[in-house]
Formats: structure tokens, sequence, C-alpha cells
């Protein structure tokens, strides 16, 4: 696995101190950038799923890049989770801490029939609160949450463990130590 | 030209009163669910580029979703124009005016090589000022802009053709009477 993603993990820029001292930051702009890193990228996404689901999903904002690609890759239809407040219509909400404070997640309450697959995508799974708030909404949604994949993994902070928990079948391309 | 759009047009919801009364919000979530409609929505975009540039660029948030399926479609990187404050690098940004205050678009400044060709992609363009960040914020990087497409235009509210007068060959794929 490890030799099979090198490019990949080479092409994730690490800036220091970012938003704050004494986390290493994982940038995957340097990743969209490389025309090839993308394109890799996107392919292993697609290829790690086994039916295709209904949807794509993606969680605000830089979820949308590759929840989009995949769409477009796969032929599916895409939903977009956003953060509270930014989305027109009616919308069910949940919320989740951060490290200080809240934050919110939204989707609009008509966004897919019950029974849809829904598969969930966003770029980096940390402590795992948006993507358990993004679950949530999913399966209240009546959505069959058919798995979440991720770019980037730090296990160290656990939330690929607590999601699993909750039964969701996940994956990441590349597994990061340390915060 | 309509007849060709009639179906795009159809999936998108008006919500009135949205963010604000007298709003006519035209809410691209409901095309995006529709698998076909949004894989015809990228195929539309990149049937109107002429030479393949070497990156699509997409304005947060909205604008990642169609950059990044244009992106994966045609093959090439994906440059991200994020609000000011979330790009861990250093960065080059623009302030422009919305109808109280300012908002900052900002882009990193070794995101593009010197004469690289960078198309811009957004859901909308309406009074253009975003746009007009971007666009600069592209040519002060060193590259070259090859043109911007979105998916819908608000033609009375002026922002497309102050976007051409900067010299920019501008396309969009539906445009709605009104705000």
């Amino acid at each position: 696995m490890e030799a099979r993603n090198a490019d990949l993990r080479a092409l994730i820029r690490t800036i220091p101190d970012f938003p704050k001292p004494g986390i290493q930051f994982r940038d995957i702009t340097t990743l969209l950038l490389d025309a090839r890193g993308f394109a890799s990228s996107v392919e292993r996404l697609a290829s790690g799923l086994g039916t295709t689901p209904d949807l794509i999903a993606g969680i605000e904002a830089r979820g949308f890049v590759f929840a989009a690609a995949l769409a477009q890759r796969l032929g599916t239809g895409l939903l977009l989770i956003r953060k509270g407040g930014k989305l027109p219509g009616a919308t069910i909400a949940e919320d989740y801490a951060l490290e200080y404070g809240t934050d919110r997640l939204a989707m609009h309450v008509d966004a897919c029939a019950p029974g849809a697959t829904v598969h969930l995508v966003d770029d980096l799974i940390a402590t795992g609160g948006s993507a358990l708030a993004a679950v949530r909404l999913i399966r209240r949604a009546g959505a069959e949450l058919a798995g979440a994949s991720f770019v980037i993994d730090l296990p160290s902070l656990g939330g690929a463990e607590r999601v699993r928990s909750e039964g969701v079948e996940i994956r990441a391309l590349l597994s990061f130590p340390g915060h």
C-alpha cells in the first residue's frame, strides 16, 4: 500500500504550525495542482468502491473537491453537506464539538430519496467530528450510508475508529502519523 | 441554446427571499443531485473550451464543485482560490466589495508556474466581484488567464460585462433574468 501511494504522499505538502503552533498541516493543494496526482487520487477513491452508490456526498469545503471529481468519474449525483446557514432550502443540521466551541453541518432535508445509497467523501479525517455529523445527517434523511472515503487519515486522533464504531466502512488513501 | 439547456434550467431550483427578502436564489444543489444533469453540465463546460488549459481554477466553495469535476473530466490539475485565512502556505490576496463591507480571496503564491494557462470556473456570476478578484490573483501570479466559465449568469447584475471588459473570454451555460 505504501509503495502504491508513494507518489500521492510526496505530493502532499506539510506546513508546520498551521493553523496554530504544534499542528503539522497536511496541505492537499499541491496534490490537486498536479494533474497526474489529482487523477490518480480520484482513480484510487473510485477503485475502492464496490457497487457504485446513488450519490457521492462531500463535506464543505475541501471535501467538495474530491467528492465532485469522484461523482464525475462514476457518473453519479452529488450531495453537498455544508456549514450551517449556507443552504437555501429546508435543512436538517447536526452540531459537533471543536476544540473550543461547536460547529454545524447541514443538508437539504429533501436531498436524497429514502433508501438511496450514499458514499461520504472528505479530504481528511482527524478527530472525526465532522464525519460523524455527516453520517448522522445522511442516516436521518433515510439514506443508506454505503461507506466513507478520505484521502488522508490521521489515526492518532482516532476519528476513523470513531466512525467505524458507528458501523461505517471507512477507507483512506494515505495515513500520516502524529497530528 | 435555450433548447439545449432546457433540462439544466429545469434542474435548478429557485428559492425566493434567500439569503434575504427580494433575492431569488438559484439553487444548483438540485442539479448536482441529478446524475445526468451534473454530468451534462460538466460536459457542456468542457465542450466550450478550445485548448485544454494547464489548470482549472475554482472559487470557494460552490466553484470547487464544478472546477474539480471539470479538471477530472479534462485530466488537468486544480487550483483552489479560497476565502482569506484558509490556505496554509504563503498567499497573495485580493479584497472585493460586498453590498456591506468587503470580502477577501486568496491563492498560494506558488500555485502556478509563470506562463501556465488557467481557466477560471464558478457556479454563478452576479456582480462579478469575486470573479474579478480571482482574475487579478491569477494574473498577479504570472499565469495566463485562458477564460472563465460559469454555470449561471445573472446578466442584470452586470458581472459578466465587467469581467469581459478586463479582456477575459467568458461563457455561461444558463442565463436568468432579474436578480
